[in-house]
């Protein structure tokens, strides 16, 4: 018997984004309408809960449940989240019966009235801040980081809720970008590194805030700007507001956004997703130019990279795998000769193109390598002469403190191996990776992104506990 | 268009219990499994949610979700819940999109661990509990009283959860019973009048507690006393331990168990249910014997009082009113004549039963006297030449605030009318309730029980705030 | 491991009726509404699956699906089946995973046009006809007998649909209640010997057909008369038409609808359903008075019988057993020992009630003996001093080829062993059956019933093939 | 409010196809589990519905429902499922509330015993049939083709089943490939014009049957050659044998096989999907060399023909449309400003490519125009300096007879409307078809394929009676 995990290979071993954030301020009483379509357009950053909170005369009212966004949020529940004020949250969640405690929003109460919050990142001091604050006589319901928060928010001695704000905010350590819905209020405030994404936008007139730029577009708007480092921004109806509530440090944007996790026609700064990874591509074919017939994508996100790539070299590209729209749910199947079927459900490959040929395969990235080893293999089956593999990113060898869902150190292949280790598990002749130089080129040696999984470089260290946390739940 | 509610079909104008209760500290891994049982026979008393919290090993898991018992706890969710104690809880939930935030129970983490607490009551003076903690910092994710009871704990300055137990306990006011799961123990307390039940059984050697004596016999247990008021039980494996926590005041046992909530073959003392329920149907027709031709229960909850007013009056018991089996979902349909559908859906008369007789309805309790109304009609209509309805307990004429979901006061019809105005409000040829002094006599004088809802005396008095509280979730 | 269907808890041993039918031609756009709710009242003849069919302006549109009533027919389904005529079907169904393809009504088309049939009975020369019109080029998609009749409809040289149908008829032998929508017509035709039920009835001025009285009370309707052996009734809008088809047998309606299938609140002829079973009682009183304290029913077949008993002899009636309102799905439990929970899950005793007694408990009918045996058990573990059966009923001894999906004769109990021999098995102190000669007198010696399964004598006989018949579906 | 259909969005303005076939005949009792995989790879072909049916000790066995092959077979379903020799189909279904019985596999037991099959194609006679069929007495259950088929068979005089279908086959007119599960036997059959295809292919040794090629992959098989026009392949366990039952007539295979339904890893004879798409494009570039900056492909369908149309004139190829993963259902919103939101939801424009840029558009066709009007639209609203439209195929102007769900002819915008005014209506600065001549060179003139729909030559023609056919169902 041979267990096929359907869904466990939608995510071809790659790193996991833990967030998406969108939050909305509308002049009409659609605000959860818009947030639906702003968390639709997100719904790559995070497939097993999502929820929406949005307020209305002062009270909040909020809806979340695993599931896709459009599978939770029916035209019946939509209707019911009527205001226009509105904050929401796509996530990944770890396994456990008790998951639904750790969907987003958080809603609380607290002297200061009823808030809505929303959290993409990871503290690097929760675990003390909790230890602290249960020492004072708080309680846990989640491990959310986002439960810290509002703890400090709630034991602040500031009557003033933006007060409070920037004072709690002093005590948190690491990757943030958070939204609060309070007060008639939409605060966003993103880390002083800038460690994740948060973008301003317009909607129809209206100001609203997310992880990517592409959220604005699907409810007609645009982006405006990235949120500063250290910025504070405060959404009313009908206006906006700036404040610096940390000192900017030097800005670590993480650069797997870029990598892996955005969606290509993103863009932060002033940097195209797509754009990039093919400036990625070409960087690698520069750097190690196989000679080979033909440039295949790892499909979806090898794409970009692999045109840059073929370009370079003036190879032909060629969409050699195929990727299969209809991939569906766990599956047991009788004989053990359908073992790599886990990744033949994901991809097909063109036989037609591949035999006789030498193709260099381009991927964004390898985590623990088990499914390049697979796709390496099939390629081989269908006749390729030789089979390389080109990853438009550095060998990834640390684990992600900063809001990745990163496998343990140990797990990481590039970790464990060198270059030659690594192609020899994978079946490859040949196997090149991105230079961590040539990665820093690609953004023209613009020191603000943070490559700690390269590099080893933290910007910011703590006592991640998360381990130890997540015992009692 | 007349818009059937076929599951507010189920109240047929009751009052609501709000809890059941079960926990158990068994030899085995199966704690979860006796717990299912247990939930499944205190299914009457809550059917909108459920859940069960279990320990194994110091950590705690929970799986909790809207629906019956049998819905929520599928075999699959059963065994991730392995573990050798556990707590589990059904209960009533008001509307609303955020209704799973109050399922119980309740799981949390502060610096003495995780716990897990269940709770069945209301709370008189949890507002102002509510806004003393808020004011110290603490933040609430629910409208429970139960958390409440957490955040005491919680801030509680002692190291032993015992003595913090003790300490936050003196706290709070008015009705629980408690289960707490902490430290590998299940801790069991109940009010210092004891107005909610809470009974001690054995299952397979093993203690476990529960609202009702009927929850330990499916799973092969049987009840062994009632825990007393302001008594504290500790169960470990292989002992148990009781404490007076409190100085037990006057008992004040809710009456509306004995009349409507309870299952008839529970026990609470040396009161059987059923049999209390045959002594006021006695009772009321040696107080008002009408005179008639054939006693008609509505069922279920007026089958034992009927059958102890015909017995009294040597009357002819006949089921003349047949509930039906498949009660099912909401409909809408299309014509205004079929209006009163709302109780034939639930209840068929038996015609040939009816036809020219003077019939006796019986039923234990009125609430709004809307369904009331529509059996005495439907009762004449099936060609009944009289109908006469007698309730087996005294009008209701105030709001319980106890812990069940009674409407407002002026919603009561017994508080803004009198019994010749009920009558004529609902249709009958006579109404009579049975006395407080009667339904003091089938309880022979023995003043331990809350008849508030009918008396107004109310044992213990707080500002109630659950209006206000509910503002913000 | 026990496992424990929760499911087929609820048949307790008895037989299963196959079908429930309502139709009706309504002056209004709402036929498929009011056959919604003829079938929610036939619920108790038939669970697993569902169907209506509706004409409008010449065209059938038909829904059917596995579930109960309330859950096939959602408001939205309800509100695309418009239409002035209707008719649907309620069924148990035999395991397998083809199961819808054997749910009713079937929708055909022919060269006479499109049409809906729906059948309760069982024709026994359905295997020779299948053989026959296979022979002639037919193909079956199910194992339905009403799938014959299309064919012999479809088949017979007659353009006239009416002569068609008086043709086809002929060919049938058995038992059959069968409703047929087409041209604008709904025809209700019932075998000669009146096996199965077929009312007349008026809801709302408009005529309807149902396989009880109880169907038409819910949509504000009544019953007019019962189709005769032989008779097909023809409605169309605003008028009606009587023809014999057939010369009418003897009338042997089925004495299993009195003892066991229908509502008590249902009445054939001038027989009520439960004051026929309450005579029953009494009758099995008058010759079998045993000895005892008390006199319970099983319910809620029993509860009727055990009324007469109880009275007939002068001793108390009381709900010893409880039903639980809440049996819900199948499950597997971890310990042995609970291994008469299948009908615990069912039933509670009222311990105060039993305990120290002699008891009578008062069933309709055994068939297997199985969960008489779990029940005698349960009374006698919760304290009986004695406990005595008493069936209102003769010993079933064959099986029915006459719509009852009854179980093979070698495991009918009654069959197999002497009335000592069950007593013994069962573990009872006594048992009684009603006799035959006894069941004759409760209906006056009126032999216009079907006794087959206790007597064996048939009113009609074939070759039935229905095992064989079932091989290839 | 804009009602926006989620799911009919993922239609794009296409053709559809209206089956997928797959069967085997294994050496082990796993048939079902290898159907699944074929069916899961052919999932394009159709997703309203799908079945499979299984024979094992000379019973079929089959489970169909609505729904995805994923969601549809659980492993629950395929383990009941157990057998050696299945065949299995997928389709799009028509709206309606009967959709099921329009389902495939058809499961019929006719004098000659039980047989599935499964059929993808139309018949252009099919009405003649049924209304000769239904004069003789045959009764119908469904709209679908296969029943008429498999009445045929079983009025066939013929003993044996071969002779009865090699009979029968010689009355049905038009396109088809039919699967037929007999005797222990898989049959295969292909129209003498080989319309719609039909591949012999091996999974571990074992033969089988599917639609396109690829069906064989997933289980780790491989295709072996086409089916002939007018060819049977018989299969048994160990055996293959072929017969030509037709005289072939002159090949049409249906062209827009290539076009747009099969996945680009098919391969039809010698040809490779994705390689004739590509020779499209470059075609299409020669006959209409547009001047522009970037070459865009409207996902997934106009990938290949993009690549070629980029490859013939150098100009860049850009992903500028990307394709949202996650479309989902039907919804509504509130503002009439998210009118274009149907394509939004779909693809997304990177708007860094194509600011400022010529843009060349490359989709493989049009059919109402609907959706190109708003791709183009929101492209130039991306900032494209111009939109230009190339279709990889000529003007669809005709209805198709032969199996595709086409709209009807006066909806075909093409067929309204000269190139001019297709170009102004969907708001393209150019448009340019391939011409019919150029297409035929990309086939190297070899006239084998039916291309009805852009030129009118229709191979075959019957009374094609689907509308008149579908009002009594």
């Amino acid at each position: 018997m041979d267990k096929c995990h359907g869904k466990s290979v939608g995510i071809l071993d790659k790193f996991r984004e833990e967030c998406g954030l969108f939050g909305i301020v509308s002049s009409e009483e659609d605000a959860a309408h818009l947030t639906f379509l702003g968390l639709h357009s997100l719904q790559h950053r995070g497939q097993e809960s999502t929820g929406i909170a949005v307020e209305r005369e002062g009270s909040i009212n909020m809806h979340k449940d695993m599931g896709l966004v459009t599978e939770v949020f029916t035209d019946e529940v939509l209707d019911e989240l009527r205001g226009g004020k509105a904050l929401g949250h796509v996530r990944y969640s770890t396994t456990g019966s008790s998951l639904i405690v750790n969907a987003q929003p958080l809603v609380i109460r607290s002297y200061r009235g009823s808030m809505a919050l929303a959290h993409n990142g990871n503290l690097v001091n929760s675990h003390e801040l909790r230890r602290k604050l249960e020492a004072e006589g708080s309680i846990f319901h989640s491990s959310l980081d986002t439960e810290v928060v509002a703890h400090l928010l709630a034991r602040s001695g500031h009557d003033n809720l933006e007060e409070a704000l920037l004072a709690s905010i002093k005590h948190i350590k690491g990757a943030y970008s958070i939204l609060i819905l309070a007060n008639g209020r939409l605060y966003g405030l993103r880390d002083p590194h800038g460690f994740r994404p948060l973008i301003l936008g317009q909607v129809h007139g209206d100001y609203a805030l997310a992880s990517e730029s592409c959220a604005f577009h699907l409810a007609g708007g645009h982006a405006v700007r990235e949120i500063e480092p250290g910025e504070m921004v405060v959404l009313e109806e009908g206006s906006i507001r700036s404040e610096q509530f940390a000192q900017p440090e030097k800005k670590r944007f993480c650069i797997f956004e870029y990598i892996y996790f955005a969606r290509p026609d993103s863009t932060f700064g002033s940097r195209n997703v797509h754009l990039i990874r093919r400036k990625m591509g070409r960087q690698l074919a520069r750097e190690f130019p196989v000679e080979g017939d033909i440039v295949i994508p790892v499909p979806d996100s090898g794409i970009s990279a692999a045109q840059g790539y073929a370009d370079e070299l003036s190879l032909p590209f060629e969409f050699g795998l195929i990727k299969n729209k209809y991939v569906g749910r766990t599956f047991i199947l009788p004989r053990q000769s359908l073992r790599d079927l886990k990744v033949k459900l994901k991809l097909s490959p063109v036989r037609e193109l591949i035999q006789g040929k030498r193709v260099i395969l381009i991927d964004d990235s390898i985590v623990r390598g088990t499914t390049s080893r697979l796709i390496v293999n099939m390629v081989r089956e269908s006749g390729a002469r030789e089979v390389h593999l080109g990853v438009s990113s550095p060998p990834v060898i640390n684990s992600c403190y900063y809001g990745l869902d990163t496998t343990k150190r140990q797990e990481l292949i590039a970790s464990q191996r060198d270059v030659e280790g690594v192609a020899q598990h994978i079946g490859a002749d040949s196997l090149s990776y991105l230079s961590l130089k040539g990665l820093h080129q690609v953004f023209e040696n613009e020191d603000s992104y943070c490559d700690a999984c390269f590099s080893g470089s933290y910007p910011v260290i703590g006592m991640v506990g998360k381990d130890i946390l997540e015992e009692g739940y």
